[in-house]
């Protein structure tokens, strides 16, 4: 399936034990969308069908009503120098899509400072490494395995709308004994999250350090980005964490846990923050 | 709770009978962020919490690095007439932030062309009518109760990513038969929705009359937007829906399905086209 999925390997912990295996992750990487060109969004996605994935996402957007209204769609020709390699290769990250005459195109998302062919997820790591205030690298938390096991309770203990309507995330915020200090709700996973992050910097508690952000879903590169610049340290899903939310905390320096269920976990990244 | 859930009457359908009863959704709601008066974004929100949403945010843009780069938030003051009661009501739904001396604000994201104070999910629902290009409500798709409820199991028997991960998200076009048209996995749910339509788009389908769209997860209003810009009469889900994708179902004509585990479902809008 190349790079639809990712090999890693993590520390499996169960009650009897914790050892070392491989698991695979759900690739996400960046797509450069271009129009004539010229750099028009970056999405994050599991790469594959991306022409399929421009088509639509810009027939929602208004812009075309059928295929006629796209002339032709390629991925950017260059290619980008493997570091392992030494050779070039084109990361396929970067689709260019030349509109019919007459088809207007939207307004450019986000701002671009890259002309380079091979956007890819070691970029986005880099970008926001650049942007991060804080060494997240250098927080000496440390917390046990049955703390991180309590928190998906602890969550959906606090969490009221879910129990009405079992449809919205949750993000909380917990210190090192597994106190609650903020818990939030949203039918957007990110919400959820900004807006925990948001409460902090009201009452200027940033850097987050000696926290845990505990989510109700998966992870993404958008959460632990968002972990990482507010500070926190470590960062815990129910569910499994894509391949760019491992490499940007391996990189950065956070701690990640998946797939925290029951009496069982996954770490990800950074494994010395839990006592095991 | 307020906004935060809001009841709807659902059908809910049982292995012993089908019958109508009270459901509570989560809310999704439009918020519109201006800064310094003027619009800069609107996203999809659960209502509570705007302040910190807007910080948090501003703050994983780069545009923030604390609470004394805001100098001011605010809802925006005017109010709308309610239909209902004919009276002023302030929909909460627009926060206005002003930033300190040399904060730079970001680029603006999307376009706006309403400078009215009080934007809510009837005016989303609105804009997307007037862009739809079918009328979906006229179509006389019918299918049984039976074969929504396997669309989960087909869904996920065609789901290889998942199988090996457990991370991805997935959406599939199925027609009246039950037959999978396409089935795409993506760690975004959205892009998983684009690459369905756009695999349409490529091979001039639309519109997707007498179609299915099954998604693996929630429902939003975006996705209940991008099926009815395709023409997908009928919509469903292994979860929740929002408040504001079953209001816009309702008002354009959409069926949507919910809950779609085991042996029993909800729906939401327009039962009509299932037997039951």
């Amino acid at each position: 399936m190349g790079r639809v999925t990712q090999r890693v390997r993590v520390v499996r912990i169960e009650p009897d034990a914790a050892r070392e295996r491989e698991d695979r992750l759900a690739v996400e990487e960046p797509l450069e969308l271009r129009l004539g060109g010229r750099a028009h969004a970056v999405t994050m996605r599991t790469p594959g069908h991306d022409i399929e994935l421009a088509h639509g996402w810009l027939h929602a957007e208004g812009v075309i009503a059928g295929a006629d209204d796209v002339l032709r769609a390629q991925y950017c020709a260059g290619s980008v120098i493997d570091d392992d390699t030494g050779t070039g290769a084109n990361t396929y990250n970067v689709l260019d899509l030349v509109l019919a005459a007459g088809v207007v195109p939207p307004p450019v998302r986000g701002s671009f400072t890259s002309s380079a062919c091979g956007v890819c997820g070691a970029d986005s790591i880099e970008t926001l490494s650049r942007q991060g205030r804080w060494d997240v690298a250098l927080d000496s938390s440390e917390v046990s395995t049955e703390l991180l096991l309590s928190l998906p309770s602890r969550l959906r203990n606090e969490q009221r709308t879910f129990d009405a309507t079992g449809g919205v995330h949750a993000a909380g915020l917990f210190d090192l004994d597994g106190r609650a200090l903020v818990v939030r709700e949203d039918v957007g996973r990110h919400n959820a999250v900004d807006k925990v992050i948001g409460w902090a910097i009201l009452r200027g508690r940033l850097p987050l350090s000696r926290t845990v952000l505990q989510v109700s879903g998966r992870l993404s590169f958008e959460l632990v980005q968002k972990a990482y610049l507010a500070g926190i340290p470590i960062v815990s899903a129910v569910s499994a964490p894509s391949s760019l939310a491992v490499d940007t905390a391996r990189h950065l320096g956070l701690t990640v846990a998946g797939f925290v269920r029951g009496a069982s976990l996954n770490l990800y990244a950074h494994p010395h923050r839990v006592r095991t």
